[in-house]
């Protein structure tokens, strides 16, 4: 049994989307017990789009079509599908009449965003004018959603997905394991022997900057004694780096630090100069982040981190801005404005421009700092040059947050390999 | 003429891992004039991937193939293509022992990493370890890629699109339009009538949280008056909105409001609750950056916005953290503090939680600040809650860049509609 989502869309192969919507698809599907078997984008044009979804319609029990269903010219996901059922498009009637009370409608456009195929059944769009449909197509369950991805989600996740559950059986039992600052070449040794021993168990590996996630997976079908085995495998892997295991739910380090913080009824600040945000945008990024973490600052130039974080004028131009004394004045000056326990800061070069011979692009400057045990731990970074300026700010936020969960949760020193 | 991506991975199918290299991809041939027509993700596994690429390789000019170039058990993409080429696998024995001596191989399985299809044309991996190449395969040029971006960008721009310019014809002439504060429907009607008397332009929209893209496009191979068409029927797009339209280069406001403030040469700082400091890191991931932004503050909570910001207690207690008078204070307190010349403000309930019947999730408080002007304008945006706390965020934050930009090069009055 297989999956398949269609992504429709010229802004998706011209890059100037990323398809973030097909990752949130494969996320939702996967909890609830599903697998994606195929993605394809396609643009909004009526030859591929007709063929990729009669051949999908054949492969696939489920196939989940995002896009194309806009009110303008360009969007062709209606025509495609009600010629593929041999059904005309139909409106409907009540969902015509209350997009014209909600959006009015000079141009008339907007009543075709409640054409689905006779005989589809009408997914409402609680939050823009695209309605969505499913319908039965050759050996397949066919939903069409909108493009837009906030409404996308909604009706993916209020309207299709108990239909998906009524009519598509669970395919696997899943483990998921999350790791944080090691290498997926550390664990590969170890995952080729398990996978000697333990053949019904599929095992991905996927590396990002920072994290490494781990996928174990049997059929759902399987019997009780493979669903123990799977348990007993994760808790081996996991046992590799038990103080570098952070989750079996989710790859975003911010949330287990988030989760340690309020255990301990503990607050964060970050003080920033080179990740710019990035550190205060992940973990805001999080509902209930008030509870752990009050602000920071984002101390961009040397005049900021004199005036606001106080580091001293002679540190800026005898150590300069990138060196362990600026990022210690700032936790220092974080402790003394904020009144947060923990404290993190940055300072380096991100580049592509700035760099030095004896400073060259990469070169960062990171610091934890814990009030009550009076505590500054400092470490330079030396990234190469060539992971780019979004990259490296990524990876150093991510470094920061993880290094500051494995303070909270194992006492594990900060940064100790370096000091 | 085709172009096909394969993105390989199965955390792309799971939604661990959004597609961001197809994107990438899709943007660099698109500015040297190649339209990729299909993107397609697999999981590692053999029989998909076999079968997709040789149905690529028949239909395509060129594929680019990303990722499971990795050294662990699970990637497949070396042997599928040789197995295809028919072709063994062969290592490149200078690249083997470079990665030796970079990285050391206790466990012998780096070596695999220089394993590339006899014949096939060799691409150097300046960040990491697996080496990607070039084949030719029937009417195709394939091009392998490691999965990793910053791997896969360095190895795409400095090996594979020389190869790809001296191999593949260039397909088209493009042009975009960048429109800030729009939405899709009000472009539709014009587009219609210019598609009616161009029809050789191919157009398209793409509308995204605050912007609105569009697309024009002929063939590479068109005379010089539908050049000069293209040309005039983008100008007569951009003279819909003149005020809203930003770019032809890129759909990032922020990179155009870092050009007016150069211009001017004028600060800017923000300070920010509720965008919780994506202000800052949109604004401090362009390089450059440093020259029209000094830093900002991320004030979380009621604390930090007085204590830091100065807000009054009074303010906070009587008016609340979400109103005109906490967001004008947060203003008057950030040029207090900070020698910018503009400040954006923000203060509001992203949601889920914190909702009153007052003031429910997405009632979100902004305002400008101009010091030399000594005015500060405010504003109330009451977005739909179920838009969600992140599209929220990025929506309010790109909003504000967008206001103040048009504040700077068209005199727009922010917030006009509603003061």
């Amino acid at each position: 049994m297989t999956i398949e989502i269609l992504s429709i869309g010229s802004e998706l192969l011209s890059g100037q989307t990323v398809n973030s919507n097909a990752a949130l698809i494969g996320r939702v599907l996967l909890e609830a017990g599903y697998r994606v078997t195929r993605i394809v984008a396609l643009p909004d044009e009526l030859d591929p789009l007709t063929q990729e979804m009669k051949q999908a319609v054949r492969r696939a029990s489920l196939v989940i079509v995002t896009g194309g269903l806009g009110p303008t010219q360009d969007d062709q996901t209606r025509k495609v599908i009600a010629t593929l059922a041999n059904q005309p498009l139909e409106t409907d009637q009540p969902t015509a009449r209350a997009l014209k009370k909600r959006y009015g409608d000079r141009e008339g456009i907007l009543r075709y965003q409640a054409d689905i195929p006779k005989g589809a059944k009408m997914m409402p769009n609680h939050l823009g004018t695209a309605t969505g449909f499913a319908i039965e197509l050759e050996k397949s369950l066919l939903i069409a959603l909108p493009g837009v991805p906030a409404e996308m989600e909604l009706m993916l996740k209020q309207e299709a997905m108990p239909l998906i559950a009524q009519r598509v059986k669970k395919q696997h039992k899943q483990k998921a394991l999350f790791f944080c600052l090691r290498h997926e070449y550390q664990f590969d040794q170890a995952l080729r022997e398990m996978q000697k021993t333990s053949p019904q168990i599929e095992m991905g590996i996927c590396p990002s900057y920072g994290v490494v996630s781990i996928y174990l997976k049997i059929q759902a079908a399987s019997e009780p004694r493979a669903v123990q085995k799977l348990e007993e495998v994760g808790a081996k892997i996991e046992a590799l780096f038990p103080t570098h295991f952070f989750s079996s739910q989710t790859p975003q380090i911010e949330i287990a630090l988030q989760q340690e913080l309020e255990k301990a009824g503990k607050m964060l600040t970050a003080v920033e100069s080179c990740t710019g945000g990035r550190i205060a945008a992940r973990i805001t990024g999080l509902p209930g982040s008030s509870r752990v973490f009050d602000g920071g600052i984002v101390a961009y130039s040397n005049e900021l981190k004199q005036s606001v974080l106080e580091v001293a004028q002679e540190t800026l131009q005898q150590k300069g801005a990138v060196s362990r004394e600026t990022v210690t004045e700032m936790v220092q000056g974080a402790f003394l404005h904020m009144h947060a326990d923990y404290a993190l800061a940055t300072s380096g070069v991100a580049g592509p421009d700035g760099g030095t011979a004896e400073k060259p692009v990469g070169t960062i400057w990171v610091a934890l700092g814990d009030r009550q045990q009076s505590k500054i731990y400092s470490h330079c970074l030396h990234l190469p040059a060539k992971m780019g300026r979004s990259n490296m700010m990524e990876y150093v936020t991510t470094y920061l947050l993880a290094t500051l969960w494995r303070y909270l949760a194992h006492r594990e020193q900060p940064f100790k390999d370096s000091q």
